[in-house]
């Protein structure tokens, strides 16, 4: 062990231990998701090499090796709780995905809710699949989508087609190779009218050879910037004929004679996508705890540099920049961990409600997960790169795992909705809300703060003319601040619009033209909400010690978002110039306080050298040692490269004089 | 050609041509440029496959490959002017880097400026060289590299030695494999006495067999984020003796008895360091420009979503989000292009002075070059990977080159002084000359801003109570109001500094505790410095119409600036809230008068598709039929996989009932 390390261990004002029962949600599930990590550790099954020391072909395979293995463990040691798959599968995942996430995450749940029982029956013992939505020119938006599926009363049969190059399904994960079975969603026609988005389940490859099918032109996409284990693929349909029980019919139905049945609610297929959102909270949260807990721990045995000449090196996190660098966002992923365990719950609490028939919240909760998913993952995707780069030249290395963590991550900002996107979808809730309020409506829930939406002026005032009540100390008076914000930001862009209409725009010219007042409202909206729950958090603590530094991390995480969001505040007249000067000061007073903690802090996060993969993260701080032995088992290593030699030796004679200047 | 395109070059209001000759600096730099282009595009030698499709030992294969091709070219075709070598490389290498980078970077050049000239004779045709500084546990503090030299005047030998695990020399290119000399950068011993940093020539190799010498442990690192080409590497060096001659010996001596001779001057090494970081100026301008052709084209080009319902997907340039996201990085990709012309200028200009013995401008430019070192990799590094999210999923790819340009990219915030750092540096400077300006000694040169440092008053006052009479549509003005920023806020953290220290803080206590004001008043003088140069280039520019549309991008560069930052120039007083609204609105129509321009504008920059290697960034705009292309190429679509069906199959079996719900 590290003596640094040791030390700063030895520093800490509180139970480690306990703080990371807070994080499992109590002693228990951090006893069984040590028991179900230990079963990983010590499997001689999944003892493999660093996947960055391979190709992307061997990745695959050993990806897919790794799926069928999971599986056939988790029936031996009878997991089936979903939390517990999820644990066991990240634990043998590392910081890399599954071959076959889609599978799990897309393509059974939509066959379980979307079979009617006899296709239940007939396809779930059978086929590995994958849920081709996206097409090579269309993605977030569902109405683009060009791939048609025409009925044929004659043999009582779909004719999939993908009439151009943009309507070649592209990006699902696991259909370039691995599945023989996809879910298909095309534009469905019937009876000569087009019924919108319909999903079919096409075979696409023969169940005994995997050779593609007829008409069915399939393969993988190509490498990308991370996702190397997941052969994410493109598939093409020219005239392919599939009987027409392949269209998943709990809903609508295609009678034999071409009749199309509408659904009977456009809510039922809303859920999903509200849960994945909601999931990826956490997941932003467990990417920036890993990355703080590898720049943190690093930085405490790192030693660069000189404040006093003459004395020796001190570590890294003793610089001031640094714990600026890294404090905030440690405190970012507290923040994002207990935003992720409140997602998780009100998404349970809600979805009980939804099969009781009552879809009153859900309108709320889909505003709420998409915002905080782009909120969530915008931070943590620049948190991670911040965190990556404190760690000097080694964080840019594979051996810190970071480069790693950051393009499994950043795909999170993109898919299941693209942020911007799903900004705005929040935003258009708050702005109904806004005018609801306006009109008079007792609003309810998280926006019931735009009941008072009538008090606030938009016209900006001198600041020095608004009265300024904050106590920058009291973390509910900067709930209270944050809530300000974010009721004029959004009546500044309900303003907006109201404002271009006047113009004579068009409404949805209006609408695009405040785009920008749009986004912003909906980022501090979050920023409210996210600041409210970890606030919310500390009331359930009752642990002196961990209640106080959980505090100083709360307090750290609302002054950091008001000073770099400084003129929000002062432009609102929530906050004087004085105040944000004493706000930057607190700051720096807060980073010493938290300093002795900073490791101890990461260590609750419990995750495990295994599932970390960091040379620099290492638990026992014994960095520099295990760098020079992974570095020696580069392949590149392997040999001493004999057969360039030749080349090398012409390469100096004739580079003589070839040099900048 | 996609029509799309043809109508928005049809839209542009000024000739593209001719910026283009603005940006190269004249039209016969731009012809001479194209010239050498066009040697390598029509070159049967450098048509090879994506590097993206091989494994890393391939590619570094092909990269020794290339660059003693490269060499050989340059030789037949005569080139010999640095730029125009540089310009022929950027061509060869695309979107990576060189595997011999190092060797005229840093190799060639030290022994041309540090050897004498019998070493001269004796080293510069034989061999092929790093420059090994770094070591695994040193970086930017040179002080602390562990690696010895201890004279033996018995054999009149050094021997040299890694003593830790921590002072293996780490990083440097072209060290694990190709090189079979460095150049080693080791604490020199002599009489019992330590003299400090000093260069070596060390043989790593056998020049005949390649296999490493005696004593000598030398191996690759390992994969990396980026820098697939480059053999990263390690050297132990284990009582590895060489004779005194390897000394480079043009400054600094040790004499036969081991008489130690110190260098007459230590600014001479200053030069390249100062060169380096100049020239990574022009580098982010490049690859800022490139992702914003890349985001820009393809933007015009995809359709997606809707604005009106029912009608025709629009282009997503259309949205203002979009605009919001590129347009501000468009326009700092100009600037940064004309900050890293001045820089370039500048050097060679003090270069001159330099060798005619006056030193008086070094510290000027060595702060100037630190500070926008970091200032520009910094903004860039973050704006490439906004381009690439612009992008939607497909920034994702490989195929958009996008991921390439930025993990090529961001080792510069790190690699010739890490940003931080760099900004502390500049730091040193400015408070320096502030406390000159208040002794009332009279400032020169950028920093004579300072000179007005006594008429300001640090301490917050109202906002309400400062006059303002700044024109946010003046661009003068706003050079005015940014330089006012960068003095209250240099004033501010050198207040912070006295404050600590009449606390009884220590000089170099105060100085670390008031590190975060001090980057942030590097990172306002920077950001002055760019405003002042972009609004300083306008001035040159005859042509109107290419007048108008680079004004109109300076206006937004700088009042983008001011939203971003509205905080600082709302607490120093220099706008108040009314004006802070009107950039938010000025911005917008900023937004929608570039539009029309916007792909003319990427267009000037005229970066050649074989260059891009995007899809998404060509030039045609036919983006869809060449991704399918690209990735039916794909190592993956080879073979059918066929080794994997019975474990497909086996999965499809066993994954029933496992899913995430």
């Amino acid at each position: 062990m590290n003596p640094d390390i040791i030390k700063e261990r030895q520093n800490a004002t509180f139970d480690v231990e306990k703080l990371t029962y807070i994080l499992d949600g109590g002693l228990e599930k951090t006893k069984r998701r040590r028991e179900i990590e230990s079963m990983v550790f010590s499997d001689p099954d999944f003892k493999e090499e660093d996947p960055n020391f391979l190709s992307r072909s061997e990745r695959y395979d050993q990806a897919v090796r790794k799926s069928a293995q999971m599986i056939l463990k988790l029936r031996e040691y009878g997991i089936a709780d979903p939390e517990e798959i999820y644990c066991y599968k990240t634990m043998v995942n590392g910081n890399h995905h599954e071959a076959m996430g889609l599978h799990f995450v897309m393509f059974l749940p939509t066959l379980y809710s979307q079979c009617d029982p006899q296709q239940s029956k007939k396809w779930l013992p059978l086929i590995i699949g994958t849920y081709a939505q996206t097409e090579m020119g269309h993605g977030t938006h569902l109405r683009g989508l060009e791939t048609t599926a025409t009925y044929d009363p004659a043999t009582q049969e779909f004719v999939l087609n993908s009439p151009t190059i943009s309507s070649i399904k592209w990006w699902p994960g696991g259909l370039g190779k691995t599945s023989n079975h996809a879910i298909v969603l095309a534009q469905l026609y019937t009876q000569g009218n087009c019924h919108g988005l319909h999903a079919f389940i096409v075979p696409i490859r023969d169940m005994n050879t995997h050779v593609p099918l007829p008409g069915i032109v399939v393969g993988d996409i190509g490498p990308k910037f991370g996702f190397n284990e997941v052969d994410n693929g493109f598939l093409k349909l020219e005239n392919v004929r599939i009987p027409r029980e392949n269209m998943l019919m709990k809903y609508a139905k295609v009678e034999p004679d071409g009749t199309y049945v509408k659904p009977p609610s456009a809510k039922l297929t809303y859920g999903t996508m509200v849960f994945i959102r909601s999931l990826i909270v956490g997941e932003s949260a467990r990417a920036l705890s890993k990355s703080c807990t590898i720049a943190i721990r690093y930085s405490s045995v790192r030693h660069q540099s000189e404040i006093r000449p003459g004395s020796p090196e001190p570590q890294i996190l003793d610089y001031q920049t640094q714990q600026y660098k890294l404090f905030p966002l440690l405190a970012t992923a507290y923040a994002f961990s207990f935003v992720g365990q409140y997602m998780k719950e009100t998404y349970h609490r809600i979805s009980g409600d939804i099969n009781d028939g009552d879809f009153s919240e859900l309108p709320e909760l889909h505003a709420l997960s998409a915002g905080l998913k782009a909120f969530t993952t915008w931070t943590t995707n620049s948190g991670i790169e911040v965190c990556r780069m404190s760690c000097g030249g080694h964080g840019y290395s594979r051996s810190s795992a970071l480069p790693d963590i950051y393009v499994e991550f950043t795909p999170t900002c993109t898919y299941e909705g693209e942020n911007t996107v799903m900004m705005l979808q929040t935003a258009r809730y708050l702005v109904k809300s806004y005018r609801q309020a306006k009109a008079g409506q007792q609003l309810s829930g998280i926006v019931s703060y735009l009941n008072e939406a009538k008090q606030h002026r938009v016209q900006p005032q001198p600041v020095a003319a608004r009265p300024t009540v904050v106590d920058i100390n009291d973390l509910a008076s900067l709930v209270e601040v944050y809530k300000q914000r974010a009721a004029i930001l959004v009546e500044l862009a309900a303003k907006s619009i109201q404002q271009e209409m006047q113009n004579r725009k068009s409404q949805e010219d209006a609408w695009n033209n405040s785009a920008i007042d749009l986004v912003r409202a909906s980022d501090a909206h979050c920023h409210y909400v996210v600041v409210k729950l970890f606030t919310d958090k500390l009331g359930e603590i009752g642990d002196i010690a961990i209640h106080s530094v959980l505090s100083t991390l709360a307090l750290l995480y609302a002054l950091h978002g008001i000073t770099t969001n400084s003129g929000d505040f002062l432009q609102a007249g929530l906050l004087n110039v004085p105040q944000v000067h004493q706000v930057s000061a607190r700051i720096k007073e807060l980073l010493s306080q938290l300093r002795p903690n900073a490791v101890a802090l990461v260590d609750a996060f419990d995750h495990h050298d295994k599932k970390l993969n960091s040379v620099l993260g290492r638990y026992d701080g014994n960095v520099y040692e295990h760098m020079f032995e992974w570095a020696r088992r580069s392949p590149l290593n392997a040999t001493e490269c004999h057969a360039q030699v030749v080349l090398i030796k012409c390469f100096a004679i004739w580079s003589r004089g070839y040099y900048y200047r």
